[in-house]
Parts: structure tokens; C-alpha cells; sequence
């Protein structure tokens, strides 16, 4: 199995990966750009730059920010050709495409992990540290996708609450730079890293995975906070009054029983404070 | 003739216009993002901002992609100093403009044909290779536009049904890309770019061409390729029934006089095929 | 003082400001993106990626434009990691910074205070210029910001009618250049900058100080222009003829003191040459 990696991947220390491999991504990364154009009625100008956007703009992104490292868009004259003839292709046959969502869904979750791979893959190799890889990787992943939806006015949809996406790609890189660290053969930490990405992908849309817009837990810690001061000041200050401790923990646990979770969340830490040292038959 | 222009343009294997050109291309640039930042009351900050990324922006795209090759916008700083009075100007001066809009639209459209030329024939003094040569063209002509209109929330013009703007930069760059490979003094294929892209530019306002936004053939080919299989089912597998294929015929020739051509383009290729073995009688 | 000075900031002939500045600016920059992401409702992805664009954005787009001179971003992978730790402290206990508002405008000050001292002092130490200088100055210093709004699909504040902010980056740049280039130590040339970029920055706020988003002087110059032609024609041409030359300034002086300013504001110059040649009495 290794022996066989190893024919396929070329044995050095950086990964290189079979330009098939990295054609496939781009061009994946094309098509779901021009189909994204298509919806949003662009012209043929706008869905080739849509496309090559969404196939090129993270590499582009990690080499401004990687600088001096050699730009992949400018380095593969043929790709571009291919990636134009894919967009006019897609924007005169996009009837075609309809039929084709759980392929396209494929094609845009194994482009995202190729990308992280590339991504993560070119930071190890120019030697940027974990943090860096994982970084890069991630750019690499989603950044074309967050690009194109701002280039069309839209907030990408990476920013905001939505199945695993940048998480996936993320999630991608961190597997490959992680099993690269600690010496695994890089066309292993490779496949790992695509699959992680996929299942992530996947798992994501089918267990309904999404990441939060709206999380705030000040109200809850000021609330634990208060029950460790209550606590601990019921212990010092109140060392010799039982009777007041256990009102304390009687109010307690019928204030846990009476009030449902979600109106807990709701009520802000302060009110909880202000309220607690009341006698436990006034409530 | 030629000597005159070997007067004027430097005789080397790389193309150099005089600086007067460059900044004439770059002021009219200038000019018209500080006129589009007037209309969407941005303040004198914005409408300077908005003028050099006009003016600058598809040359910093070009010079990013092209890594380590010089930015034209840091190179020449007396150039931007009078960019930022130009802008002032239109911010303090902008009823001037109102009655010069064929004057603007000239000098925008003279401005899109000496970027294409500006980004094409650096592009090839780096021997990029002419596809690239003719992309950097296209994203110097129209780059700055688009990154302007993007930084305003907008879609770019460039992406959406119009007349051409991206297509002419992009020809004018295939022209001198095309013509300095088979050995055209670059001077002349220089002004054979500018003038290329004037022309498109006018005659794309004056016939009206426009780019198309939606164009799906899906169901022309379908429509087609069902044909062909019709026919040669006909001539294969009903090779002696002529009175058959002559019913058919004469079906399809009736089905094209009835049915005008609109019609036809958004009936689907399905229907059409289900339709086409009915006995012409019914019809 | 001087001396003090001295062991504070690294005596050199470029400014090397202490690491711990640095890390301020940038986290403080993280902190009001982060804030500002909470805001439009992003997810944690989201809200990080607006942290670090805030905070990176500026000086990733002068390293850009500064080609081959590093780029600070990629530089200090321990300050990425607690960047993003902040963003997710943010996204989670957002409420804690409800009621730290002038904490985070006087951090945000601060941090465009010592941006643009970051942008312009690279900008100085690779000998860009004045003019260049002090732009790549005010970059660094709201660069960022701007990015992130473009990021959430808004038009950048500060390209809007609004209080200063990319007035003063600009002019604590341009305080920190001018002094820098007449020989004043780096270290005092860079307090003084931040101290500019705050004080405009508050007085802006404190005074109302706003940006215009609309200034047409036209039709002011216009008249101007038309009255000082009127007193030369009535010079030159009815030299002789004193009793029309009082006749113009008495219809001048009362048509000064009927109308209002406004109104006069209003008008074009035309209509206003039109009938300055009227007899007085017709008025």
C-alpha cells in the first residue's frame, strides 16, 4: 500500500501531488463558481471570473500573503484555458447542471479538501509553522467561495450560520499538518486530510451540523459566578448558620425545578444576583 | 512612417510608451472613478479612494498575480499626488462634468484601450505566454472598475448584461498579444490594441451589442440531438417504411412554419421529443 | 526624557517600536472587528475572520503594494493564535463589552494611532518617500476597517459622510513623515503621531467635525468668475459712463441684501449673468 502511495506521490520531503489531482480541484472549483454566477444572472464575462474567482482566489490569497513563493494561477497557462472553456461551457449548458446536485455537492466537498491539502501542503513545505499550515489551508479551502460571494455583493456564506464549511476545511488542514509533524508519510496525511474534509462535509449536511450566529454566555457565567461567591460566602461568612445554607439550597434546587432552561438563559445574571439573598418563603 | 513611431516608442524588444501615455491612461481612470464616487455621495476620502483604485487597481491586481515584477502604483508617486488633486477637483468641481459626459466616455473608453495595452505587453515583456498575456490585458483594462465597484457594494458592471467593456479590453490585449508574436513592430501593435478597443467600446454603445445574461442551450441541443436520432432511426431501423419517414418530414416542416421562433426556443427539448412519433394527423 | 526614550524604542535609524506595541494595535484592531462581527450576526468563523481582517487587513494590503518587503501577517504566528483567541472570547461573552464602549473607542484610537505610525514608519525604512509614506500610513491605519466592511457587503465608513478617521490616520502619518524627514528622532516623530491620530480622532467626535459627502462649488465660482468679468467689462468698456457703472453697483449691494444666502446658493451663475445687465429699476 505505502509502495504503492509512494508510485503515485513522488517521495521527497515536500508532498507533491500527480497534477491530475490538482487540475481536478481547480476545475471543480470553476464549476461550482460558474454555476453560482449562472444563478445569479451574470454575464459570460462575469461567470468566467465568477469561476476562475472560486478555482483560483484562495491559492491567489495564500500566495499574496505567503509572498515570494511563486503564484499557482500564473504557473499553469493550460489550467486557465481548460477553466475558461468549463465556464462558457457551463453558462451555455447550465440546464445540464440541474440534475447533477448531489455530483456537483461531491465534486465542490472533494475540491474543498483538495485545496486544503494544497493549502496546508505549501505551508509545510516553505517551512510556516503549524499554525501558519493550518491557517493557509483553510484559506486555501474557502477562500476562493468567500471572494466570489463578495465580489457579487453578498456576505460570504462562510461567515455566517450554515453547515460545516470553512470548519471542514479547517478541520482538513489540522489532520494533514498535525500527522506531518509527527512524521507521517505526507501522501498519508494527504488522503487523511481530503477524507476528514469530505466526512466532515457530509456529516455536516446530514446530521444538520451548523455553526451558531448568536452565542452569548456572560449571562451564565455571572450566574455561576454569583452561585461560587454564594457558596463560598455562605461557607466564611455564614460558617455557623445552617439553617440559612440549607434555605440557600432548598431555593436553589426548587428555582432549578420551577424555571425552564431556556427562560433561564434568557434573564441576565444581575436580576439572578439581586434576587438570591432573598428569604426563600418570599419567593 | 515606422521611423517616426520608433521615435516615439523606444525601440527595444519590450514595448515602453512614453510616461505621458501611462499617465494619461491612469488620470482618465482616475477621473472616472472619482466622477461614479461623485454620483454615490461618498465623501472626499471615498471619492480619493475610489479615484486611485480606478485609476491603479487593475495595475495592482496585475502586479500582485505577476509576483515580484514591481507595482506600477508605488513606482511613481508624482503620478498619485496629481491622481489625488484630480480627484479633489471632481469632488469640489463636479457640475464641470455634467456637460462633458462624451468627453468622459471617450476618454474612459481611450483609458480602458492603454491599460489592456499596459497590462498585455507587460505581461509579455515577463513572457508570461499569451494566454496570460491576454488575461493580464482584460484584468488591467477592467480590474480597477471592477475592484471599485465592489468596494461600493455593488456588482460589478462588468459581470451583468451590457454593453462590451470587459470584451473589448480583453480584445484589444489579443490583438497586441497576437500581433507581437508573429513579429509586428510592438509600436504598431500597440496602437493597433488602443485602437481596437475604442472601436469595440463605440461600436458596442452604437449598434447596441450587448452581452447576454442568461443563455441555456440545453434543450436546443437536446431538440438537436433528438433530430439526428430520429433521422437515424429512420434511415436504420425503418429503412423501407417511406411513407413513414416522409409523414415525419413533412411533420417536421409543418411543426417549424406554425410555431414561431420564440416559441420554440422556451418549449423544452423533452416535450418535443415526446411529441415527435405521434402520427402527423393528430397534430 | 530623550534618553528614556531611547531605552524604550531602539536607536536606530529605522523606528523599531517594542513588540508589546505592536500586539496593542493588532489586538485592539481584532477586538473592534470581532465586536463589529457580533454585530452583523456572523457565526464564529465569521466573527474571527472580521477580527483578523480588522486587524491584519491594513498592513496586508501595504505589504502588497510594498512588494518584497515581508509581510507582518504571516510574521508572528503566537500573535494569529491569541488574536483568534480574542475573536472567540468575543463571540462568546459579547455582552461583557456592551458596557465597555469608550473603553473600545479610545482602543480603537489607539490601534489607528499605531497602525498608522506602523505604516508609515515601514514606509520611511524602505525609503518610499514622502508622498508614498504617508499614504501607506493611512492604509495600514483604516485599510483594515475597510476591507471588513467591504467583507459584510456595506460601503466602507470611511468612505462615507462621517466623523474622522481616515483624516486623521492620514494626518498623524503626515505628522510622523514631516517631522521624520527633518531630522526629529523617530521615537518622539512616532509619539507624536499617535498623539495626532487621537486627538483628531476625539476632537472629531467631541466638536462633530464630519467629512462632507456633497460639495459642488461651480455654480459659486461661476458667479464668481461672472462678477469679476462684470466689474472688468464695466471698466474697460463704459469706462466713461459713470452713471451705469453706479447703477450696476447699487443693483449689486441691493440684490446682496434682498436674498438670502441659501437662495443664492442655490442659484446657477447663469441665471444670475442673465440679468445682471437689466436696468436697476426693473428689479
Amino acid at each position: 500500500m505505502e509502495a504503492w502511495l509512494q508510485g503515485i506521490f513522488a517521495d521527497t520531503p515536500v508532498l507533491t501531488v500527480p497534477w491530475s489531482i490538482d487540475y481536478f480541484s481547480v476545475i471543480a472549483g470553476v464549476l461550482t463558481g460558474a454555476l453560482f454566477a449562472c444563478d445569479r444572472k451574470l454575464d459570460i464575462i462575469g461567470t468566467v471570473v465568477c469561476g476562475l474567482i472560486t478555482g483560483y482566489g484562495g491559492g491567489v490569497l495564500r500566495d499574496t500573503l505567503m509572498q515570494g513563493t511563486g503564484v499557482y494561477f500564473t504557473s499553469h497557462p493550460d489550467l486557465i484555458v481548460n477553466c475558461i472553456l468549463i465556464c462558457a461551457f457551463v453558462f451555455y449548458f447550465r440546464g445540464i447542471f440541474k440534475h447533477l446536485e448531489a455530483t456537483v455537492f461531491l465534486a465542490d466537498a472533494l475540491s474543498v479538501g483538495l485545496f486544503a491539502l494544497a493549502g496546508a501542503s505549501k505551508a509545510v513545505a516553505f517551512e510556516q509553522g503549524m499554525v501558519l499550515s493550518v491557517i493557509m489551508g483553510g484559506i486555501t479551502a474557502v477562500g476562493g467561495g468567500a471572494i466570489r460571494d463578495i465580489c457579487v455583493g453578498e456576505v460570504p456564506g462562510v461567515f455566517q450560520r450554515s453547515n460545516y464549511y470553512a470548519v471542514a476545511g479547517l478541520g482538513g488542514a489540522a489532520v494533514y499538518v498535525v500527522l506531518a509533524r509527527f512524521g507521517c508519510p505526507l501522501a498519508l496525511a494527504g488522503i487523511a486530510c481530503v477524507l476528514a474534509v469530505v466526512a466532515l462535509r457530509y456529516w455536516s449536511v446530514y446530521f444538520d451540523w451548523r455553526t451558531t450566529s448568536e452565542a452569548d454566555l456572560t449571562p451564565r457565567i455571572a450566574r455561576g459566578l454569583h452561585r461560587v461567591g454564594e457558596v463560598l460566602s455562605g461557607l466564611f461568612l455564614h460558617g455557623g448558620d445552617s439553617e440559612r445554607l440549607q434555605r440557600h439550597a432548598g431555593a436553589r434546587i426548587a428555582r432549578g425545578a420551577s424555571r425552564d432552561d431556556e427562560a433561564r438563559k434568557g434573564s441576565s445574571g444581575g436580576s439572578d444576583a439581586a434576587n438570591s439573598d432573598w428569604p426563600a418563603n418570599m419567593r
